[in-house]
């Protein structure tokens, strides 16, 4: 049980957490923090948090359990902030979608990694924003990826475990640099092909005839693509080098795969058409797909 | 109303149609034609077909509609297969993803490009086969496109357009060429990014563990690789010129943006990501958004 839990960042991934935490009955008193004063109001309406702030260093006070839900981008200023105020036991996790980022930031704010600190990712989400797009189911069977340090206390690692579990959630453990690697396959590539994708689109003179004639597949495809960019821009600085390695990667198996095109290569191209479709297949076998289509 | 449909290929795109017609009392008798006895059985069991054949020429007869809804690799052989078994005033159209192809293998075949056939291509399907995957709403509130030629018979446009109509489908026209450049940005470059995708995951090393931590956004992004390679082979030889252009110069476009992540651009990454949401928002503003997500 969870007595106080501080959400910094109180939108789909801090608003759901505290929402799946209430609805299990595992925390007694949620604290929001952000900076969008609207974004708390609904927070507060909607009986997702209990109070707010805009000031981490409030926010962490007397919290025995601290999520972080921000961009990247945004974990080292948060971490400055809360330095000096949190008690000896906190626990702090975070959401990031890259871990490397959130150690280094840690340990330049604190100079060293904090034991307390238990670096998370929940994979999760939509590609909806705010609180209002939160809900208490959306870590129900999702993954949940840790990535504890030689430093981090076990007993740390078990409250966040438990906490995830919780939701819902199937929590694993693995290295940061596993992580990431895994991550720029799974989920930093596919939405650097989708941005990429409707921003070529969109920059062709007749984009409005385009987008016109798209259809149902095209839609899926691009739905990540309405993903916040700032949340995005942050995660190519953070997890910068692997995926930049593994997009100039897909992008030489493009040029292949426009060659075995221009010649008309029959044979390859059902080769590599057969060989996505199983995997593909596979994958989704693998899951709870709740696609009618 | 038609008298006699003759479907070649009782899958999901002729199949639909069958059941759309039906629906809409458009159709007096269907006959369906297709390589699969299991699937014709199917197709009859359900009331989408009253009679079947493997027999192209025999299906044919009689008929005052024909749909094609086959490969286009199967094109040229069905054409070759109703030649001179077609009565004087049966109207022809397809289903196919790309229309150059269609009239080249129509143009080699009746030595012309015959008056009575209308290429077309409804712009709708899932990424599932066979007639079991077929329904009647499929292209309600779904593009049509019909891409006469000068020899082409106004009435028998005037016919496949009233039938697509009745199945509650928008139609229009445009040229051969501008459809299949069309199709090639919106529907063939993203499920050759999807195959592609898949398949270099597919043969990382540690597959299997990648595959498990994808999440929903990975599923829906990757759906149009579940579609049936075979079909894919075909449309990537017939629209050869067109989407290997097009796919090279997406792969350009993310070695630049692979370059743009290296290089830490922060400015450039929001502006290409912020860029592409707004776009990807506004198309789906102009659709019906069925996702709950």
């Amino acid at each position: 049980m969870i007595r106080r839990l501080a959400v910094i960042g109180v939108g789909l991934i801090g608003g759901s957490l505290a929402r799946a935490l209430r609805e299990a009955g595992e925390v007694r008193e949620v604290v929001g923090c952000g900076r969008s004063r609207e974004n708390l109001e609904k927070a507060m309406e909607h009986g997702v948090i209990d109070s707010c702030t805009h000031d981490i260093s409030e926010a962490v006070k007397g919290a025995d359990t601290v999520f972080l839900a921000i961009p990247l981008g945004a974990m080292k200023d948060a971490f400055a902030a809360m330095q000096g105020h949190l008690a000896p036991g906190t626990v702090i996790t975070d959401g990031g979608s890259c871990k490397g980022s959130v150690v280094a930031d840690a340990r330049a704010v604190f100079g060293e990694m904090p034991a307390k600190l238990v670096p998370g990712h929940p994979i999760a989400g939509t590609e909806r924003n705010g609180v209002e797009a939160s809900f208490a189911a959306l870590y129900r069977n999702r993954r949940v990826i840790l990535t504890p340090m030689e430093e981090t206390d076990p007993q740390a690692v078990a409250r966040v475990r438990r906490m995830w579990e919780a939701c819902g959630a199937e929590v694993s453990e693995m290295s940061v640099e596993h992580h990431d690697e895994v991550l720029a396959a799974t989920s930093h590539l596919p939405h650097m092909l989708a941005f990429g994708l409707v921003d070529m689109l969109a920059r062709m003179k007749e984009n409005d005839e385009i987008f016109r004639y798209a259809a149902g597949g095209f839609r899926d495809f691009t739905r990540i693509a309405s993903s916040n960019p700032v949340m995005w821009r942050d995660i190519c600085v953070a997890n910068g080098p692997a995926l930049s390695r593994m997009l100039a990667a897909f992008a030489d198996e493009m040029n292949g795969l426009a060659q075995t095109i221009a010649e008309g290569d029959e044979e390859h191209l059902l080769e590599v058409f057969s060989r996505a479709k199983v995997a593909r297949d596979g994958f989704v076998d693998g899951l709870d797909d709740d696609s009618t289509t």
